[in-house]
This record gives structure tokens, C-alpha cells and sequence, in this order.
């Protein structure tokens, strides 16, 4: 059966690319725009009634869950290659193995992917494979992007980034300290990781992790190297699986892992020792401009739910339909503001990227960091409250959504990081801010004196206190 | 002496046209960027420190203040007509008159213009002059150009736009009720205006007014007029100026006039009879931008201030100054992040009337009506908390700019009204997305026969209540 | 081993009694204090270490979880019997079976149980135990008290309230419709219940039901009734489970159950028939002030739990200690305010109910049915987000308790409901103060003739338009 | 003519002493109930009246408004002093000079007096006065006493306390630096203050003043004494007067004043050398609990004009009136919870107060410091923007207010200030409570054990990473 993308009050369909904001669209190819309307057809039509049928292919118990690998993914999957969306994550400027877009024309259809829990798999866009493929593209050695980066790019295999460590702040990753020392040709690495999110998926078979190598560097930002681990690798053990409040993530799921003598050969290094904070960093950005549309995706979901339970014709408490209630329609407003904002704010820091490189827009990506998850959470926390108890139960994907927007607050670095190094770096600019301030004070001194005005303000009230005015 | 804008650490210089985000840039031209560099330093060498002049050459009394014109003002302009900075704001699309700038490049030197008090009206895009410029450029008959219009655009007189009553609510226009009774060839006017802004100023000589000429026609969008009506006319009186949060705006102010029998000829009928809507819509799509991009600058300003103040040498409470206050960089963040998404918004929404027209925008011109003034708002209030005392008072920018902020959020419509209108056009959509919805968890029923699954969801717990589990 | 509530700087302790507002203390009995200092002293103890013990005593499989009856919590009764914390919520003003506390002694309690998965079942004072034992001892016959009162009072068996319905919106309870026909001596019903929190326990044996007895009543106040029906009656399946934002709060749970020809005899009915709307308006005052109490004492765990992570000697991003940073300073004195604020809230509504009933404190409860849970939720995603990773996951009880405290924004009526309510009410005043403030203003007006003023504002600026002032 | 307090739908009227909120009543004596109606009636039918007389006998310029004394405030004291309402507000556990209330009983008297903004001056409860008196009563010599606390006490002059200073960040009062040395049996004081409140008028005869009198105390907190100086001291010169979002307050006013070799004999000194902060601690506690109960009545009187507005029978919007659009409803509710919550903190506050002293009540009195002013600030803001342009003007007091209460988010120390100190002495409590959670966790560790059970959640997924489960 047929489900079209039915924008507007008539029913009619306008396609995704026709509602590329108007400021965007001089950064768009006409390929991409077929492509992003093939996108969304596919999001709507295939992957959200797919979603239903991955997550109920799953069993009850934890290891059940973690172990399944639905058909209907693998099926998903073969379509997608099909309708030529695949890996088009890889941005174009930087690798030749993608499928040739800019970050902001992905960006475009990660807004998509976003609305559905199996199109990014499905098209091989799924995190933490997309950052980690950027890291192979970028960093690996022709050996390691044979292993690894081919089967990757194929949807063979997955993978995880090991960064994070429960026993430290991480938010200041200059903590880690998963412990890795040499030992001949080989480097033996003993330590904890968690949050190592695609680990509970068992064709999760490389994982990339961050160790301390040189603890005693001076220098805070080299004590760190990230070396790569197969899954399999003596001595590594996957302890439990976290959950997001309630909900597993099966079979993605989100790992604490354990390394007690874990041994990998030195060409197994990324980049090279002391290192890590340059991988890192590299990796993260235009990441975090993929995660932020299909955050933006989300929201634009959970909007659409919103209005279609606001147009229910069974739900009217007190006589009349939600949407004759002035509240709805006011959150319902604000929700299209906080989106729209929010996607202009992704799509500026999209094409800062496109047009230099992920340090360049160190500030725009940092914003949008901080302000599309506390959007999302915003609109879903609206759209639960119209549905009541369906909202937050399994009857929406809103709570699930919600789940995982209230992570993103947290993960690549809390909001509370973002937001005191972008403050920091405004401030920068305060003490030249000062001194332009004093010379426009200067001036309108010299002004006042060449018109013949005294200060009148500083005058205004000359008498001795307390008695009659001397004016 | 020299003030220029000082935006980097190490206090370098960096022209305006170098900032504009990089998704507008392919909207701007060499002239325009151009042009942009020579209004920032404008604004910021001449008019900044000019406006403190300007507020100090009014008088103490209301006469007195009402009756001032300093000279400062036309000394301002004269300087701003050499540099060719003058009526930038004509939208070159639809009109010979202007500067030749689109929306867009005029929204971008609104920003800069929105930091000083005087900037305005030195460039004579001043509203609600320009505005004003639009319904005779767009709705004027020769006569009417030739007698209003050239010396508006000249800067020689000013003018105003009467809408708002007191009695009634006219954040919905159709109540609208000053009385416009026909008698032969003229009309007579009997009723009462206030927040007519402008109206102030003794060079102020022409009054756009809407009044009911038809009260009893059905549909309620045609029952009014625009008309003009020279200041001097007979029956007209300025009642009293309104203050906006003790601030009186004088000499421009807000006035509450009453009309006494006044009578204008029929030839000052803007439009025709009954299409008082018209004119009043086609003049408020790009105004709307205009105020948000000024009130972008406003908020850029705040934050630079605040910047200003967390530098300052001389504060520092508990030891430390003010920007290693974690606090006051958090929201030194937050303002950066809220300031350059709501820049985005306007800009967007410019380029949308650029490429079309106000009504095609009018979703985004609402969005960031309602956006706009309230992200200016808490940008002023952090700004403000941080001077302490001095944030309220005369001896920073600060409280004047909340003052009018705060109006911002109630002029040309208040935020709800907006919401209202932006809620119920996105609430169209509803049954349509309620339907997709239902198509999409069709097809997920299909799918999971398909696939030979059973909906675990449904019959999770099959037992008879209380007992033990069937299953 | 020990596990005293430090509450001062030294880690001294402070029993709970000596902690309550001073503003309560007249209302709190000797008696009343002794107890709460044994209950905080049980829930801190025993309690709160056996809550770990009781969710790892589930199984993993759904019938497995709500098949489970832990150990664990019929120990923790025995010794909650022992020490007499035994059915505390019963209001001594009305009903002899409770321990004889007031609202507000009981509400002083109850703040201590929020802070356990387990105290409020250890102690028998468990929803929605508490308010169907109200309904029983206030409207049962004294077979119905017998059959069902007894068995509950010594906690033997559990039982739930039916009220809210899938397919309708049950915010507004004239919607219920779950159908209920007089067959002889008996009553069929047929529909389905959705929220029937505590169904999934298998010892829960009465359904306390709502049900639409008389359709086309004119008063739709009077069409429905509550009726008993045990869990066991033929026709009634218990159709699957809810999950509360990924928890499913087994064994206990949320149930969807299906009526089919339900038949119980009419014996079962409660109060009488079309009176169902006094039964659950009974019933919901008092239980709102204990919901709203719990929270206020989960808010307070969860700013414990913020505490003890600021001060964690491991957690130092970017070298300092979490408590080092203003911002989480600033966090944790918000999170003062507004539990220490809300508290006194619920602790007045409790009064008002003591001194007088249910209906007359109806604005004061909801009031804290709006404010407490908002609070919560603020208070709990600071203490999130201070932890980070772990603040999301099951190794604090923040996620649990978010979710739960999400869902007290919809149980019982939407805060929008409660708001609608109140702001109706309260807006009967307004008719009222318009004329109060027209007289006032009245009053002005002979003021200022009376000290020969005139009216200054007024007349500010009689000016001919545009011309000279004419003062 | 008379003008009732109309609280009820049917305009009926309920005296203030009926509507104290009920956990307060044990607090209040049958003479301050008393007391209390007739300060309601007071405030309601003479002093709101007369603020409009009051604003109106000022002058325009600055030197007439601030030389102005309306003969209506004496008029107004004359009926106040016969009615009994004289000093209600010095402690009855501290003070004989007073009317004999407690805080608690004057904190509800207060309420009613923010209503007005002449109902403080007219019973000699106006700030800085009442703080200033305290001074004088607890710490001042019997000379100083009866110099200038007589008159003080029977209204006949007015006084100031000057503090902060503009050119240090004066929220940290260790900062203030006014110069004060020895010569002879003189002090001789340079330097200048601000926001020296009170200063305005020219019936303002005495300045408590705060000084650096030994600024190499290696104790900060003994380098300052208090001293008095009358306002007509030689050197002595009000420099000009602040204003405050554009109100002057007038002629209270706010001074900037410049000391310049003032001379004051040595007997001015108050408490001794080095005890300046002891003076300001033991002022500032009861003050801030009569600002925010005043604040708490100002909330009320804006939700009042916000009441009135809804049912303003000429002004509907989009066909309905004000009170028929539930976004107006929502507000008012959240209105009232706000309110009514926010005075139940103050309340706490003072019976805390009267109880013990302001030193033990530290914590309570931050709490209200920060939420009152914002919560007023908050229920202004949503009566302002149901007025539209009206509520930013002169034609309604919430303009004023607002002004008033935005400042009140400064004086006495910026929110950031006591926040930053309730949350490091809430912080204190941290390691303890890290302690207690570590010792709970202990605890169910031994349970677990002791019931045969693993650690589940430690050990779920046991399995070689990427391999097979082995469990």
C-alpha cells in the first residue's frame, strides 16, 4: 500500500526537496534533491512500518535481545542499495568512497533518517559506523581500511567508538584512562569502557578505543592514543548492557565492557601514539551535525503525531476536539518555531564544514550541540503531554524518542561542556569589547562638548543632599 | 577618533561582510557587502556615540521634549546621504524608489542599524517611515507620491500609521472602529488612535490611518479603510503621549489622538474603499523583518555589553571577575546560541519575500515575529543582571532597550495572536498526517504477518486477571 | 549495618521531626513526630537497600516479572508491622481503621516513603491500595468492607481503580463510556480499561470499575457508576501490559483489560447507581496530597543524590570537583527553592483538607497536583545531568523516577485539566474586580478634583497635530 | 464612596483575616487579624486611590519632582495614625517601639501594603525607613536614638542607608570602599555611593552609611563600620538621580551621591569600629521577608488586573472575550499556584524569624529573596501582555511594577549571590550523603546475597564481545 508524505491541509504531496528552507537551497545539487525526495519516500513508505515489526522481532530475555538480527533490517537494506541510498554519509569534499554529497545535502536527508528507528541502518547511515568509517576513511593505514572499512561500507560487519569510562568524568575526555602499555610489537590494554554504543550487536566486530599511553605527557592533550580492537580479542568482555531510561536499545544496545590484558598488534594503532585527541576530534564533528538532523527529524515527527492527535476525531475532552483548544495550537506554534530555527542553525554549521572543516565551525557545531536536543525534548515533551497515558507508553514512539533525545544531552560531551567553551571563546572578545565601548563614551564626550551640552545626566540633581535644590 | 569594531580575541578587525553566516552569502551582493562594511562603521563610530547626544539635547519638560529636533540628527543624516547610505530599505524587487537592495542585503544592514538609537532614522529607515514609504510607493496615487512620498524619501517630514484603539482589542484588527462617514466629496472622521508611534515628533505631517467605512458589510476584512490625513487638519488632537515602561520616546513617541469631525478630501483614500486589509498586510510582511533584524543587532549589542562588563577590571565579586564565573558564561552561551539561530530565522524568511512576496512568507515572517523580540528579551536580562544596578539604569543601553523590546513582543500583533494564526495553519495538516499515521501502522500489520510475527505487544500478559498466566 | 541520615555539614543527624517546616509544627502531634522519625529511620535503613533487592527478585520475561512476588517485601512488612508503621494514610478525622494520623501527619510521612520502590507497600500505604481502602471504608456496605476492606487493611490482597479508557479522552471523565446494563440482578459490562496501574500484580483481586450505567442522562455527572468486579470474574482478560517510558513497574504494572459480558451482581455496586462521580471525587483529594508528598520526597532524594555526585572525589572535569562549578551550585539552590516551596504547598492543601474536606481544598490540590510533579521533573533532570551517563541508566534510581514522575503530569488528570480548572475559578473573581477597580479609579478621578489637580496624563500634550504645542 | 474588597464570584466580600492561608492561622493573634482587615480596607479604598493623586502632584522637571511632598501622603498618614496602622512593622520580640506584631502578622500586613504605592509611607512602613529604624532600636546609642529614631518613628523626616558604591562590583560587599579615616574625634569620609534609595527626598535628614574604615584587616569582614551622616553634612552632594526603566521614583528617588572631606563626629559610629557587617546582617534579614511579602501583593494585585482585563466586557479578540481563551486560563492558574506558593515560603520565613532570629533563618530567607521577585516578575509579565499596549503604559500601575520588581532581582544582593550561597552551604551536606547512598549500596549488596540472588543488572550479558552469548 501506498503511504505518500501528505503535507499539506488538501492532502496534496509536496516533496522534501521543494521544502528545502529557501536560504538552503543554492547549496543543493539537483542529484541530491532526487535523492533526498527518494529518501523520504522510502523513510515513510518502508522504514517507519519496518520499525514496528525490528523492534517486535526481538525476544524478552536480555540475551535474546541482544543476539537477534531481524530479517526485515537485512531486507530493508537490500532496498536501499537498490534505490542507490547508501553510505551517504561520506562527504564529498573529504572521501572519494561515499556517495558524493556535501555534509549539507546529507544533512538534508538525515532529517529523514531521523523519523524512522531502522532507515539509518538501512542505508548504512547508522552511528557510531558513520564516524567510525569517517575515522578509517581518514586515518587507517590501506591494511586496516581493507579489514575494516570494506566490510563497513558493505553493511557486512559494525563497530563502536570506546571512549567513554565509568570510573571518571568524562566529560573531560583529558580523563580517560583505560590503561595501555607496550609490550613488544603488541600493546596490552587493561580497563573499563561503557556507553559503547553498537556493542551488544554481535556483528559488532571492531571496536576503536581511546587508551592512555603516555600518562606522564605534559602535554594533557597526548597522553592518549585510540587503537583499534577486534570485538574478539582475548581478555575483552562485554560485563552488561546500559539502559536509556527503561529502554535497552536491543540489539545496538550501549556496552560496558571490561579489558583485563587485552594484547593487539601495534599496527593496530590509528593515526599514531599520543594522537587520540586529533582522531577524536576529527571524528566528531560533522557527526554531531548527523546526529543533529536526525534529531530535527525527530522533532518533525513528533510534531506530526502531535497534530494527529490533535485532529482525532475520538479524543474531545470537555466538547471539543484538541485542536479547538487555543493551548495546543500555541504549543503547536512554538514547536514549528523551536524546529524551524533549529534546522537553519544545522544547516548554516552543515554547509561551515562543507565550505572549510569541522574546526572552522568549532562554534556552530558546538551550538547546535546544545540546542537541537533540548528542542527535541521540548516538542516531545509537548506531544507526550496531548496524548496522555498513549504517550508515554509503547503505543507512541515518543517515549522512546524521548529516551534517546534526553540522552543526546549528554552524550559527545553534556551540554554544560558545549556551552563554557562556547562561552569562553565569546569571551575572548570582551576585553576588545570594552575598550570600544570606552572610545564610543570618549566620543560622545568630545560630541557633547562640540554641540555645547553639558553632561546632563551626571548634573541632574546638584544639590546639597537633603536640602533645597540648588538648580 | 577611530572606533572601530574590534571582534576578535587579539582585538583585530574583522568588516561585517566577513560575518554574515555563510548560508546567506550566495544571497548578497559585491554592492551590498560593501555597503554592509560602511553601515557597521557608521553605526558604530558616528551613531552609537551620537545617541547619547541626541537623548541629552531633549528638554526636561513633555513640551519641551516633543518639541525638540536636534540638530545632531540632521547632522547625522548628512553624513549618511555622502556615504550613500540612504533608504536602503525599498525592496529592490518591487520598487525604483529605493537603495536597489533585496529583503535580504537590507535585513543584514538592519542588524547594524538596530545597535544605535539614531541610526534609523540618520539612514532614513526609520519606521514607521518605511513602512509608510511602502504604502505610497506600492498603493499611492501620483498626487499622493508627489506630496508625501518625495519628501519622506528626502527625510524631509515624517509620518505615521494610526491603527490601534484604546476601547477595543486590537490585537484583532477587524475591531477596529474610528468612525469614516462619506459627505459629498469627503470623509469625516470621529474616533480615537493611540500607540500611534511617531507621532511625536512635530515634523511628523501625515497620519496613514484605518478607520470603518463599511460596518456593516459581511465580510469583516473589507469593513475598513486606509486614508490620509494631513497632522493638521482640523479635529485632530494629539491627546497625550503614551510611555512605553516609563520610557516617553520622545520626540518620535506613541500618541493617543482623538478625531473631532475631521474632514479629508476623497482623494486621500489609499487603495479604494473597504481595502483598508490590503494595504495593511502588504505593509506589515517586510516591516516585520525589518524590526526583528534591528532587534537581532539590539541583541547583539546586549551580549556585547554583557561581554563588556564580565572584562571589566574593576568588578570583581568573591575574588574573581566576572567571566570566571561559569554562571555568566553559561549564559554568555546561551544568548550566542539563541542570537544566531533567531539571525538565521530573519535572514531565511527575508529571502523568502526576496523570491516571492510577504505572503507566501507568512509563516516565517510569524515565526520570527514571535522568536525575535522574546530571544532579545533574555539576552537583555542576562546582560542586565550582570551590571547589577547599573543594567536598570540610564548609564547603560540596556533598560531603554528592554523597554522597547518588551513593546516588541505586543506591536503589529502580539505573540499569541501570531501563534494562533502559525498553530492553526500547521494544525491543517492534522487529518493528514492522522491518516498517513494509520496508512504507515497498516502496513507495519501487514509486515509482521509477513514475517510471520504475532503482535507481541497486544497480547503480552493473555492471562484472566488475578489469576495465574495462561501463557 | 547503620545507615544514619546525616543531614548536617559535620555529619551529624537531625531526625526527621526536627526538620519539619516550622510553619506546620503546631499541626503535628507528638504521636505524629515519634512515628515520622521511625519511618524515616525504616525507609532509610531498610527500605531503600532492599528496593535493589526486590527489582533483582523479577525475572526477565514479562510473565516471569508480573508472576513475582518477592521475599523481600513481605520481610519489610513484617517489620513495618512490628514497628507499627502499618496503614498511616488513613485520616483520623474520618475513619477509625487507620493509625489515627492527620493529612498533614500522614503527608509529613509520606515524603519519606517517596524516597523507596518499597516503603509505601512495606507500610500498607501503597497506591491505589490507599484510595480504594478510602473508597470502601467511606461507601461500602458492610458486606462489601468485609469481603474486601479487611483482606486489604491487613495487606493480604491488592486492587485497582478502572477508570480511564483507550479509545476515548479520558482527561475529561464525562467521556468514560465502558458499558454497564442491569440484566435481573446483575450488571454486564463490556468495554476496556487502560491504566489500571497495580492490575498486574497477581495478588490484586478487586477491580474497582467505572462504567457508563445511564447513558442518556440529561446531568452527564449522573450517567456514570462504580461498581466491583473481582479479577477473577469470567470475561475479564487482562489484554497486556504498559510500559511507563521503556519501565514496565512489574509486578505491580499498568494494565489493559477487556471486559467481555462481564456479570457481577449488584450487590457490587458502590454508593449507588449514576454516583460514580462522587465515588472518584472522594476519593482522588486526599490520594493527590499523598502522590504529591511522595514526590516532594523523591524530589528530595534526587537532590541527595546531585549532592553526593558534586562531592564524588573521582569526578573532577577539567580539575575541578562538580561542586566547585557555580553552575551546579546555582542548580542545587533552585532545586531548594522549589522542593522547600512545594512542600509547604502540599503541606497547606493538607490542612485545609484536615480542617475542613476534599471539596473545600480543591484549588490548594490543584494547585500541588500542577506544581509538585513540574517540580520533580526539574529537579531530577539536574541531578541527570550531573551524572552524566549513569544518571540515565539503571545505576541510579534518577531514570526509574523521572519516568514515574513524567507520568504524575497525566495520572489523575493532566496538569492542563487541573489549570483549566483553577484558571476557571479563579477567573469568577474577575467580574468583581473590574468593578473594584472602576470604582478605585472613581475614586481618583475625586481625589484629583479635590486637591485641584487636573488630569495630568490626560492632557499631557494638547497639541493641534504635527503643529506647535499650544500649552 | 466605597470600595470593597469583591473576592468572591457573586462580588460578595471575604475579609483578608479569613483568607490567611490556613497552615498559618496558629500564628496570628485575634488583634492582627484585626489589624490585618483593616490594612486591607486601607490600602483598597484609600492609599490605591490616592496613588494616582500622589504620581500626579509631582512636578516634570527633575528638581520639581524630587523637591515634591503631596500634602495627599500627609492626609493619608493623619487617617492611618488615627485608624492605628502606625509602625506595624518592628518586631514584638525585639522591639517595645513597635505596634507589637510579629514578622508573621506583619508579613500579612505587608502584603496588602505592596498593593499601594503609598500605603508603606502612609503607615511608616516604608523602606529604607523600616530597616533604618531597626538599626537605630537595635544597635543605636540613646543619643542616636533620640535624634533620629523619634522622628523616624513619628514619620517627621526620612532616612537612607548607603551601600553600594558604583565602582566596584558591589554584590560582594567586602568590595565597598568608601574611605573613612581617623582625625581627632572625627571621621572624615571620601568616596561616593549609589542606590541610595530614600535620598531623594528632600525630608531625608540621615544617611546610615557604610564605609572602609580599616582596609588592611586581615579579616574582610571587620574592615567596614557603619556610621551616620546627616544628609546637610558639608561635602555631602546628591551628584544626580538614577532612574530605573525609565521611572525616577520620585522624589524617593535613588541617589548618586559624592562625598567630598565629610566630617562626621565620632559618636555617629554605629556598634562600634569593624562591625559594619554585623549592622548590615542584622538589617537586612526581616527587611527582605517585608520587601517579598509586599512583592507577594503586588503579585496579587497584577493577577487582579489581569482578572479584571479578561473580563473587560469591550475587549474581544477573535470573537470571544479574554477569559474564554484557555491559553489566558492556563496563565491565570499558573498565576495563582505561583502566588500562592511563593507567599507560604515568605510566611515560613518570618514565623522562622520570629521563632529564632534572621541569622538561623539564613537559608529561608535566600529562598525567598530569589523566588518572589521572579515569580512576581513572571505573573507581571502575563497581565502586561493580556493589556497589550495598556500594559506597557501609564494607564495601568504594571509597567511601574514591573520596573520595580525587576529591580528587586538586585537590591540586597543579585539572585546569582544567594543563590551561590544556598547552594554551597546545601553543598556541605554532599560528602555525608555520599557517605549514607555508598553505605545503602553496602547494605543491599548483603541483602542480595542474603537472598540468593546475583548481582543481575553487574553480570547480564555475559559474553566474549561479538561472540556468541555464553550464558
Amino acid at each position: 500500500m501506498s503511504v505518500p508524505y501528505l503535507i499539506n491541509s488538501a492532502g496534496g504531496y509536496i516533496p522534501a526537496s521543494e521544502r528545502i528552507p529557501v536560504i538552503a537551497r543554492p547549496f543543493v545539487s539537483e542529484r541530491a534533491k532526487k535523492t533526498l525526495d527518494l529518501v523520504e519516500r522510502f523513510v515513510e513508505e518502508e522504514c517507519i512500518p519496518a520499525d514496528t515489526v525490528f523492534k517486535q522481532s526481538l525476544g524478552e530475555t536480555t540475551v535474546e535481545r541482544f543476539d537477534a538480527h531481524p530479517q526485515v533490517i537485512e531486507d530493508l537494506k537490500a532496498k536501499a542499495k537498490k534505490l542507490g541510498l547508501w553510505n551517504m554519509f561520506l562527504p564529498s569534499n573529504h572521501f572519494k568512497e561515499g556517495a558524493g554529497f556535501s555534509n549539507l545535502e546529507y544533512g538534508l536527508m538525515a532529517e529523514y533518517l531521523g523519523k524512522s528507528a531502522t532507515a539509518s541502518e538501512a542505508t548504512n547511515c547508522a552511528a557510531p559506523d558513520t564516524g567510525n568509517m569517517e575515522v578509517f576513511a581518514k586515518y587507517g593505514t590501506e591494511e586496516q581500511k581493507k579489514r575494516w572499512l570494506g566490510p563497513l561500507l558493505n553493511g557486512e560487519i559494525r563497530s563502536a567508538f570506546l571512549m567513554t569510562e565509568p570510573q571518571v568524568a568524562s566529560s573531560d575526555a583529558t580523563n580517560i584512562e583505560l590503561d595501555m602499555k607496550k609490550d613488544g610489537d603488541y600493546w596490552v590494554l587493561n580497563g573499563q569502557k561503557w556507553w559503547s554504543s553498537g556493542a551488544g550487536d554481535r556483528r559488532c566486530q571492531i571496536y576503536i578505543v581511546m587508551a592512555k599511553s603516555d600518562p606522564t605527557n605534559k602535554n594533557v592533550y597526548r597522553q592518549q592514543s585510540v587503537i583499534l580492537v577486534p570485538a574478539d580479542t582475548p581478555g575483552v568482555t562485554i560485563h552488561r548492557m546500559l539502559s536509556v531510561l527503561g529502554f535497552d536499545d536491543a540489539p545496538h544496545g550501549h556496552g560496558h565492557i571490561t579489558f583485563e590484558n587485552v594484547r593487539v598488534h601495534k599496527s593496530n594503532m590509528v593515526l599514531g601514539e599520543g594522537r587520540g585527541f586529533e582522531v577524536v576530534q576529527g571524528r566528531l564533528g560533522p557527526g554531531r551535525i548527523h546526529h543533529a538532523m536526525r534529531s530535527v527529524g525527530a522533532a518533525e515527527k513528533a510534531l506530526e503525531w502531535f497534530l494527529a492527535r490533535l485532529n482525532d476525531p475520538a479524543k474531545k475532552p470537555f466538547g471539543k476536539q484538541l485542536s479547538e483548544h487555543g493551548i495546543m495550537l500555541e504549543r503547536v506554534a512554538k514547536s514549528r518555531i523551536e524546529i524551524d530555527s533549529s534546522r537553519l542553525s544545522v544547516l548554516n554549521a552543515a554547509i561551515k564544514i562543507d565550505e572549510s572543516n569541522a574546526k572552522d565551525a568549532l562554534k556552530e557545531i558546538a551550538e547546535v550541540k546544545v540546542q537541537v536536543p533540548n528542542m527535541l525534548l521540548d516538542v516531545l515533551d509537548r506531544a507526550i503531554q496531548a496524548y496522555g497515558g498513549a504517550g508515554v507508553s509503547q503505543d507512541t514512539p515518543l517515549a522512546n524518542m524521548w529516551a534517546s533525545g534526553r540522552t543526546m544531552r549528554i552524550v559527545d560531551g553534556p551540554d554544560e561542556v558545549h556551552m563554557l567553551q562556547l562561552g569562553r571563546n565569546e569571551n575572548k572578545r570582551g576585553p576588545a569589547l570594552l575598550k570600544r565601548i570606552e572610545a564610543q563614551k570618549e566620543k560622545s564626550r568630545e560630541l557633547l562638548k562640540q554641540y555645547g551640552l553639558k553632561e546632563r545626566d551626571v548634573l541632574e540633581l546638584n544639590r546639597v543632599s537633603g536640602g533645597k535644590s540648588k538648580l
